[in-house]
């Protein structure tokens, strides 16, 4: 079509309007994390199910069915944008109506009364007062797999991933993670073998939380990251949040000792930010083409700028003359490779949250295989804690002390959320891939990083993997950009290469 | 009705749906004038505009009616909760029913066109290239004044102070503004005239903006505005938004050197905080006896606080030590009589904005004065700029320079925001009246107040004032706290008072 259709337009005005309603909704979730007053909580909560109610009305629209069907009788070429917008709006509309109102009711008050059985049980470590919440919760998700639909993959669990990283299956996961499991165990006994001995010290220099937001904001604007399109502000959990066109917020914690907690925060969420921005959303704003991938993309651009920029030596060189200005003395006594091996250290431990850059992908993966195998019906809840203690003792080396350091340190299966865990490590492998390719495209990048030059890198990025918004799956963009399905060899090569310099290995 | 009807419920349900609504659309507002990212402006109106249809849809709801019509029919007691309730829904959907959907979007699109033309105007200091939006504005408002019904007191003017004074006409307005007019341009006359000089040199001490943020915060606390339930941020424009329950924000503006305007900007927003705080929002979120009264009862609790207490010489008292801790020496040079001296001057100018306490009243005056004979017919809009300069001289002895210092100078013709002036001057004489009795009610006040025990005041104001919502209207609030009908004398008593002190006349 030259014209879009009626319909189209329609369509598309209507899914504008939802999508400002999701930006607004948005809003309040953030407003509630950053300057709320906290006598508002009550209020807060009742806005935000009304909010939440709203958005899924317009998304449910029986409208959107009709035009939607309209449109697609019209026949539009797959590949032009308004058939990659319709393939995907279809794909929304089904999924999101794919789901029975009182399942949904179900599964937020489950969740609420589960949250809370979660918390007293994991204050007292007790798994047993948690069981029976968890698996209704568990049943809840076999209930709401089932009415996704299993996909091709034809597992319970695929369709749980597929809300995240669409048309990946469980098979597709264990494809990348058996390798990587294997080779990383390897790697990380050679490391815990290993006689050299990193000193932390240098991180844990007493640095004023102002100073530390003025230098976060130093190396953002370096980054690219947009600040009069966007905001750093501090909340207890860090995110992102790309609400709008010309609206892309991100938040920090600052805690005086352990200056790259915030930095690393910082990092990690503009790199989600930088995603957002650039997004066509001024564009198509409201439509699949205006949004991001997958999860697991998403955290392979906050992954690369943590970890594969922040965390290199090229990074240390430019930023630790830096630092002089906003943290006066407290540096002057260290090196770049005192601040590289400091922030490169790998140990293993139980918690996840507290992981270095290796050890995170073994916390995934043992999540990973336990909820898979409780939607298959293949393990019963009664046996996580065995399961789970088992395979860290396995795949990390430790033992754990207990379930409130174990299976119930996360809050997620509480809630239901099941199936998005895989998507961090995907992000890391995406984020190594791309790396690669990337070497090869900008060969100057590490000399660029070490002038705080980040600019080629955001560019190349905007025009290799943003811009293109919703247009191809996961999988597809991996190979449209790196020529190769996603394969663990190249984040084995950069975490066994940072092991070499950081333990002589 | 023991147990409020299954009608009842319902409405009150829907009530405060909307009202949460109309909470998140304040919140998207507070949100654009305090940390949005400017890029984010074109999506903001967007969102604006949805959310205003949103809050506009509910509020207009044919089921509104229905339950309305119901609930009435059930015949609840006038002087019970649910009675007063009742009238004041029925005021309120019959008035946002009547008027036509055309009329309000007309209003909209040529109030922006309006608003560009005055802009332009001001600039050039030429009301030709205004006369002819504002001529349809005026047509327009005249129109809706017509849809809304004239009422009791027959003038269109009526209709629109309705909206802001209900049920208050422009002929009560005149009752007290003609002997007020008077006697005020008697009392400015004699300060003019008087050849005592104050010096205002103690207000333009260089304070650091941080430094002023810091000491309102000390003076709101005092004051007793509930931070835990509420905030103080910075905007070009300071308001007050009472969102929710729990949720009231204050915002004010810095200049490093005039800390008073910060000062009592943040007093007079706190007066309107602490009214929303003190109103029974628990218990009638959504309900008009959980709403304030009007524009000028709101305006009395902001001038009490700004000018009663905050222009008071136990109020100097109090803060002058504290100015000490925040602002270091920039003010130890001077005592509480040079304080209460500098910010009790009277200057007539041609700026409203600019205005002092006794003055304002003037420039509200004039503007009530044109609006009345415009809707009425009796005034052109091309005789504005004579009219004006006319008023000027005899009201004040000042000569207007030009139009941009004259009729030109304030935007709200353009869009249309016609009959509210007079509540800003309503406020002052309702302050003033409601002084007189807290003084014997509170015979300790000014001792209190020398001490920073605002308490006792805070007490009574809620109790007498903000308690009863929308219970009563606001000359019925009058009559009720004061004994008597409004009047002119307690402001003149006030103000020739300070006069006294200040100019010795």
């Amino acid at each position: 079509m030259a014209e879009p259709s009626a319909a189209y337009t329609e369509l598309c005005t209507m899914l504008r309007q939802a999508g400002h309603l999701g930006s607004v909704a948005e809003l309040v979730n953030w407003d509630q994390e950053t300057y709320m007053p906290h006598k508002a909580a009550p209020a807060r909560a009742e806005q935000q199910a009304i909010m939440a109610g709203l958005v899924h009305e317009r998304r449910t629209h029986p409208r959107l069915g009709e035009l939607l069907a309209a449109c697609e009788a019209e026949g539009a070429d797959a590949a032009s944008d308004v058939g990659a917008n319709l393939r995907e709006m279809r794909r929304d509309y089904d999924r999101v109506t794919k789901l029975p109102k009182d399942l949904v009711a179900e599964l937020a008050l489950v969740g609420s009364q589960a949250q809370e059985a979660w918390k007293k049980a994991r204050e007292k470590s007790d798994f047993a007062m948690f069981k029976p919440w968890l698996e209704k919760m568990i049943a809840l998700s076999r209930r709401k797999a089932e009415c996704l639909g299993f996909g091709v993959g034809g597992e319970p669990y695929d369709a749980l991933l597929d809300l995240y990283e669409p048309e990946t299956t469980a098979k597709d996961v264990e494809a990348v993670f058996t390798p990587l499991r294997g080779r990383l165990a390897e790697l990380i006994a050679k490391v815990q073998a290993s006689k050299t001995k990193v000193s932390a010290k240098c991180l844990t220099a007493k640095i004023d939380p102002a100073a530390q937001h003025a230098f976060g904001l130093v190396v953002l604007k370096a980054m690219g990251f947009d600040l009069e399109a966007g905001r750093l502000d501090t909340t207890t959990h860090p995110f992102c949040s790309g609400f709008a066109p010309g609206d892309t917020r991100l938040t920090t914690r600052y805690r005086d000792e352990m200056f790259t907690g915030a930095l690393y925060g910082t990092m990690h969420e503009a790199g989600h930010g930088i995603y957002e921005q650039g997004l066509p959303k001024d564009k198509y704003f409201g439509q699949p083409l205006g949004e991001a991938v997958s999860l697991g993309i998403h955290e392979s651009q906050s992954r690369m700028w943590e970890n594969f920029v922040g965390r290199s030596k090229g990074f240390w060189k430019w930023v630790l003359p830096k630092t002089r200005k906003h943290f006066g003395k407290a540096l002057v006594k260290y090196g770049v490779k005192d601040l590289y091996a400091a922030v490169n250290t790998t140990t293993p431990s139980f918690i996840r949250v507290e992981a270095d850059e290796a050890t995170y992908n073994m916390h995934v993966m043992v999540r990973f295989e336990i909820e898979r195998a409780l939607l298959a019906g293949d393990m019963k809840v009664g046996d996580i804690p065995g399961e789970w203690n088992r395979r860290y003792k396995e795949y990390l080396g430790v033992d754990v002390p207990d379930d409130r350091r174990g299976c119930l340190q996360d809050v997620h299966w509480s809630f239901g959320l099941i199936g998005y865990f895989p998507t961090y490590t995907l992000g890391n492998l995406y984020a190594a891939q791309f790396w690669e390719k990337i070497q090869d495209a900008l060969p100057d990048l590490n000399k660029q990083i070490a002038k705080g030059d980040f600019l080629p890198l955001k560019e190349w990025l905007n025009k290799n993997i943003h811009r293109h918004g919703r247009r191809y799956r996961s999988a597809e963009l991996c190979k449209k950009v790196t020529g190769k399905p996603l394969s663990a060899d190249p984040l084995l090569r950069h975490l066994t290469k940072k092991a070499e310099q950081v333990y002589g290995i």
